[in-house]
């Protein structure tokens, strides 16, 4: 059985890396995509290495009016442009929008596949998290549904490699030699992401996420988010692991581990990992997570929930496993 | 149909990258691993992210005769020390050495996968070609076999990342605060890996290799071989473009562009980018190949080898695409 | 006027970069230089680029009864060796001792200099400040004295380059591919820094520091430091920014600045920059700092201290600008 | 005495460098700063660190005809404007200019300060070599000069940081996801530095530098050139390093070694170091040369040619030594 897919914004890197599991995936068959800078080029001008059955497939200029039959569409667009992109796509087909435009939108369902999968099998819209929320909030859930940590004042301190910044190809901002060796923090006190985490940990705790904070860095490396949030909480250490591998028990991509994650353990593929250090005498749980902000923290969710929609294996085409080193 | 497969030197990068394609593999079933460092610990202690199928795998102590049923071994061991180590490992088990001792030498062919793998269906010993030499050997080939290029005086410049040097595992030699912002030339005049590539040249093109001069250098980077070779020759651009497609019409892994390539169109694949760049006023032909040094340079070779010996499809296990960016 | 100045640790980074900062000092004269791993070689073979008159400088092995005649001497010893190692130097000889062992001992002050010189300068035994307490310390010091911020349950998520974790040299813990494009928190709920930065900051408040939360991250990068700090107070930004300016008016190496520092603005030299983003609604002061690891989180700041001690302008050898880019 | 100096193209990494370098200065006094990006802003808004004797200094739009009263000028613009820029400079200004247009034009010397210092000494219009231009010619130098190599048939092989390649700031070709983890060759065959190369071979040797060749490659670290030159000659490896200990004997610049240099070695420094390794059997000699790009490369060499052009020592403002690690 094969399920047209289309991406659109495959100029950016997280279209980039939707062909690239697309491509490898045993049901999805890349039919479509369509990217602003690279219109009229094919895939392999683009993608030097894409697969030989993708390479002739020529980029088009996204008109929703002139698309080919398709069963599933992934727009990874800059922020602020998906919903009207996007607006005329006949409803028969279903999209996973990786960007953040429609997060707990009206008709569309917040895609985290790790918590809840059953909110997004079979369903027609879904919008992908964004890759600092899927690492804080695969990190919180298991706590905050034990109710081991208060869901307010939460402190979320993110680090990032520079492909999870900015837009997708070259951006000015993000010159190599100014950013190469360098560290900083950004987008403080207000960030774009904040809504749908408070949104998503009031969700899964049924309380208020009052006094989240959280604040962004970037990273001199290209792949890969690591979140520290500092929680209140008199869970202890044990507590929290075990509650987080009772939480996953069954789900296929996040790993739990004793120690403190590293975000290479997650490069390349669709993986989450999460630990926790807790200190109950100062009322305190700091909890960690990594993803790989193209693989779980962009393409890699979106064709988890890709999956979900059309009824596949959650791991079709996902079950790669990181690149190391 | 599943194969039996085991790695010994699990420890070591390459070994490493051997499981993480094994593991994706649609007929290799990994039922055996070993290493120096790790014996005792399972494979998810060494590789947070390995596939949950394998996690449990315990990595022995390397013991010949103490083997299980096997049908295929991959070896990444360090020079010097796998034709000692492999000597008694039972007649029917293939054997793909990835380090450098049993290159050319009685018994073995030499798996230069992408050139003449009819030399190595069915076979049963293989020596994987190392990093530079496939690299180089990939890009001379269709020059050497149609004359456009002498055998001789061919210079060599070779570039690698950091796993491409040095072994598997930490290696004080490339400590990061050393190694990071910082290029060097290495192995001068005379390098572990000339024979192999003498002699290949001289099989290639019935000719010398005389005068060869190989230099590598480390490049501050993680994965990536770039080949740059200076060869005496009147063939036009277009020649030795013309001659590279055609004699690699048939080759799935090997790519060659119009414009110089960059190592990182390869870096997780087994792929290999060649291209050319030729003065005939000047008797010169500058010829440029890459690889990905844990790919197509050890481990993605080594199982195309590895499918070539058991009769499986060349590319099975062996078409995802390469990482980007 | 040359003052005699010896080096105990020339191998490790620390060590190094004190004597870089030496050489182009005008009034200390490197007399001396002792390590470990080098002993017997000259400073030249071990830094090819250190200046001619100090090309032939032999290091010795450390012997506190074989010293030459020095005014003062540089210790950059691995963490628990330098108590002993230098009990035996003579009490005319001052010491500066980069490493933590000494730090608010008996005898010894806390060489805080860009807070409080005053009580630096003219001694004999100064303790220096870790990377990331002086990060964190010169950006809190003008919260805490002017009560903007309360000194307890502050939380710091701190990030260093590689330089500024394990020993100097090789260290097998950070071989160049484990390292390089991976993030990780090390060190949770108990890092050897915390005591001297409760003490310092009960010190500076006149309060207590309970609840002081420390977690560092290795960073891909060879230098720098970034902390940032999460308060509890009521000040708005611009009072701290204003505090800040006001704190360290005199002061020539701490630069405030409206927006987020970025660790590279301090690469290669003794500044520190600080700056702040508050919101008193939420009774939140966000402190950002950095530092160069090895500049003012080690030699520069040493260098620094020892120009108090030694009654020299406190920017002698210390005003080189930052590495750019 | 005070020099009287300006900058313009102060944005780019070339000017930047130089101001750094100028701020350390004992004779030199920064007075004015013109760069096309900034202006309008002060020396402090474009580096955070600069000098607080210079913070303040504002950055103005390049006149020539509203220029201050200057000594001395260093020009760092792109390639192909500054002949028009610096058209209308009064003649009494001394210019340097470290960008490409002026290099053996008429009324100019070819600043090759470590080779014929006596050519530039009170000189008044000094166009600086390129950086692969300077690295290649100190190598080649004393092996021209003392005929251990033939003049033609130089094989270049180069490598460089990226501040190296490309224009100063912001360059979206150099966009850090692309750049980062990836090494490519550019500008074969044909390089806008061959010309001054070749014409300086010829004028050291008296003889022919046909067969040149040259392949710039793009290396992922921020600064650094290292090249690999094969060329004929029957010289040992030891005669070559005579010879350079000889021809460099009283040049405070340029370190010759016996083993293959290191670009970190120069890095943040006007050093050049070289090294050989001949095989005379071969007809081969491998000549190894490194510079930090924008310290010999270019702002370092610039402050050198300048510290001939006014009757100052050669060393003054460039003593400092390279940053390690």
């Amino acid at each position: 059985m094969s399920i047209r897919v289309g991406i659109v914004g495959i100029s950016g890197f997280g279209g980039g890396e939707a062909m690239r599991l697309i491509a490898g995936h045993p049901a999805f068959e890349l039919v479509y995509a369509a990217g602003e800078g690279s219109a009229g080029s094919r895939l392999v001008d683009r993608f030097p290495g894409v697969p030989q059955k993708l390479a002739g497939l020529v980029i088009e200029k996204w008109d929703p009016a002139a698309l080919p039959q398709l069963d599933l569409l992934f727009a990874s667009l800059p922020t602020g442009t998906s919903a009207e992109a996007l607006a005329r796509v006949p409803d028969e087909v279903k999209i996973v929008d990786i960007g953040g435009d429609h997060r707990y939108a009206d008709g569309w369902v917040y895609g985290l596949a790790d918590v809840w999968p059953a909110r997004i099998a079979g369903r027609s819209r879904v919008a992908n998290p964004g890759c600092f929320p899927v690492a804080t909030l695969n990190t919180l859930a298991p706590l905050l549904v034990n109710r081991l940590i208060e869901p307010g004042n939460i402190v979320i301190d993110a680090k990032t490699g520079i492909s999870g910044a900015g837009r997708g190809g070259a951006d000015a901002r993000f010159g190599y030699a100014d950013t190469n060796e360098n560290l900083q923090p950004y987008g403080l006190l207000k960030h774009v992401h904040m809504p749908e985490m408070a949104r998503t940990i009031e969700g899964l705790s049924a309380g208020s996420a009052a006094g989240l904070v959280f604040t962004p860095h970037l990273v001199p490396m290209t792949r890969g988010v690591l979140v520290t949030l500092y929680c209140r909480g008199r869970a202890t250490t044990q507590e929290c692991l075990d509650a987080a591998r009772s939480f996953y028990a069954d789900r296929a991509f996040v790993r739990v581990t004793d120690r403190p994650p590293q975000t290479k353990w997650a490069t390349g593929s669709n993986l989450s990992f999460v630990s926790y250090a807790a200190d109950p005498e100062r009322n305190l749980v700091i909890a960690m997570g990594v993803v790989d902000n193209l693989g779980k923290g962009a393409a890699g969710q979106a064709v988890q929930n890709a999956n979900l929609m059309s009824g596949l294996p959650e791991t079709a085409g996902l079950d790669g496993a990181p690149l190391w080193p």
